[in-house]
């Protein structure tokens, strides 16, 4: 289902998921004047806090979604996991932004690398493994290091493996804990980068300036913009991710991270939302990625991805945030906290995004 | 009542008033991961729909007062016509930011005219006018061309009349309802500007850049900055408001309306709030006027001041918000609307600020 006119203010959008994605896309839509519903499972749904209504429920009751349904114009998620019968029930009632085809894709690594290669997108050499036997044989094609993945679930780094040279497969296998997986190859790289972009109906795209990122712990620690890569590698990155996002009929922002290697530019993942590598968009843009989400999926006119200073993103995780104080004493450091209540190791409290005038 | 220590966030801030800056001052609070709750009477109330609570209520219904109080850390307000009696019942439960004394002194004319020249800071000549023949002398006395104002209430123009040479006195009065008043000589001037600054209790005054404004029908239409003034008009202008805030006791953002006149800075107006003079600190600053007002009253270290563009805010009115989707395709616009439901004529139903690079 299409939107045949953009909505106009007042209108309201659902968002399935109640982290801080959902609550930074609430906020953005309110500037514009739309009003927000989250629906989220029973937990901490920091995203409640500023929107004009929310249900607490699982995603398969179905009264609820119904219910949810009816109350909004447009629905979209924060998370790719939103289950597939969720995402189909939902785009029956409403325009489903993006679209529950891209969940799909994107909630399945070896659909996703399938339908990567396919697109002729360079990736990971990668293989399904299903068992011991399945695990050696890729491993023989593929070599080592490796990272065995679930094909399902999991994120920042939770559900996988490094496998190097000499470690033991079948003990491997039995750590990983057996699930339907990947496996892919470890390629060296000289940088991460991500490109974050929104795409309409018509297939107007629109990308902001490509960050760079740094991971710790298969977390997201660092996003630097602009990337320093070369032109030519920004250049493939921006063809790539409209590429996919063209394949996918896709409307919204999308993130798509990326390995720029010795031999060109690797796709990495897809995440079909707005990304935490492009959270210095809200202090150093015009126009955020969130904004600009909610004008994609609203059918508004998409925004001027201009960006006004040079930006560093630092994620808060766990403990880190107790340092609030500190932090907003800092000149020229936007402070950004979710209002979750727990703060569990590793777990992403906040950011901060620091700003420097522009070198170029 | 003062705070010992910085709020910590989840912390809930009371507003008192649900109209545009209450939504704004809440969506600001939500980046720190503070909560709000919106205190209003019965009416259009954008604020409620990104608050995690509101209280619609009449502002005499002390139960509802007293139900409010307790569920919040700290308390402000978003207009200044909150009645003195409410604001003392809340500063006998809780800290109240700025203090009740600010709005007694702001909310009547002929007082916070007195206050200033008792300071010693220059405001057009100005006479209590409570019936025919004081408004006599008092034109005698200030000349003419005067405007005549109630002392209290009226915003936006309202309740304000001009006497121009000529005019008969007599039927002014009649048309001006014949409420306690103020008169002020109108004097001519080059230019209108602003302060918006932020003062804690421990005095650290912070200021942004100031802004030269614009109004049309006595509604401020167009704020432009950097203002195009000397820099003595601006060392003065700040000077005068550090002077206000400082005597105020001050804790929070303070909008202080002057004229630039031939013969120097005069104070026209003190708003004990956030102000529409200072709405492109959203999008040309790292922190907006209305974090650094939720920051000032949680006791939290106020934000850097930086502009990191000129700006140039124009408000919307009345049915003018009906252009969203133009105003949202152009460039380097960043569109707010407030989600207010009925678009009266002259009613400020958004703002768009255009950003171009500093020019100094």
């Amino acid at each position: 289902m299409r939107l045949i006119k953009p909505l106009r203010p007042s209108s309201v959008i659902g968002i399935l998921g109640g982290g801080q994605l959902g609550r930074m896309l609430a906020l953005a839509a309110a500037r514009l004047g739309l009003k927000c519903h989250i629906y989220a499972p029973a937990g901490d749904n920091p995203a409640f806090d500023v929107a004009v209504a929310h249900t607490e429920a699982p995603y398969d009751d179905w009264r609820a979604l119904q219910a949810f349904s009816a109350s909004v114009d447009v629905a979209t998620y924060e998370f790719e996991n939103v289950p597939a019968e969720t995402a189909a029930f939902i785009s029956q009632r409403l325009p489903l932004a993006p679209r529950a085809e891209v969940l799909a894709i994107t909630q399945d690594r070896l659909r996703e690398k399938t339908f990567l290669s396919g697109l002729g997108v360079a990736v990971s050499p990668f293989a399904a493994v299903h068992d011991e036997e399945s695990l050696e044989r890729a491993l023989a094609r593929i070599g080592r290091p490796a990272i065995l993945k679930t094909r399902r679930l999991g994120y920042d780094g939770k559900g996988q493996l490094t496998i190097a040279p000499g470690d033991d497969h079948t003990r491997a296998w039995a750590t990983s804990g057996g699930s339907p997986s990947i496996i892919e190859r470890v390629i060296p790289f000289a940088k991460e980068i991500s490109v974050i972009a929104a795409r309409t109906s018509d297939d107007t795209f629109v990308a902001y300036d490509l960050p760079e990122n740094e991971h710790e712990n298969g977390i997201l620690r660092r996003s630097t913009v602009p990337a320093r890569i070369s032109p030519e590698a920004a250049g493939r990155a921006l063809d790539i991710a409209h590429t996919i996002a063209a394949e996918l009929d896709y409307v919204g922002v999308i993130g798509v991270e990326m390995f720029v290697t010795a031999e060109g530019v690797l796709v990495n993942e897809i995440a079909p939302r707005v990304h935490n590598s492009g959270h210095w968009t809200i202090d150093a843009c015009v126009v955020s990625q969130f904004e600009q989400h909610i004008r994609a999926i609203a059918g508004w006119p998409l925004g001027d991805p201009y960006r006004h200073d040079d930006a560093v993103m630092i994620n808060l995780l766990g403990g880190e945030a107790e340092d609030w104080t500190d932090l907003a004493a800092q000149p020229l450091a936007a402070v950004h906290l979710y209002g979750k209540t727990a703060a569990r190791p590793g777990r992403k409290m906040g950011h901060v995004t620091r700003l420097t005038p522009r070198q170029a």
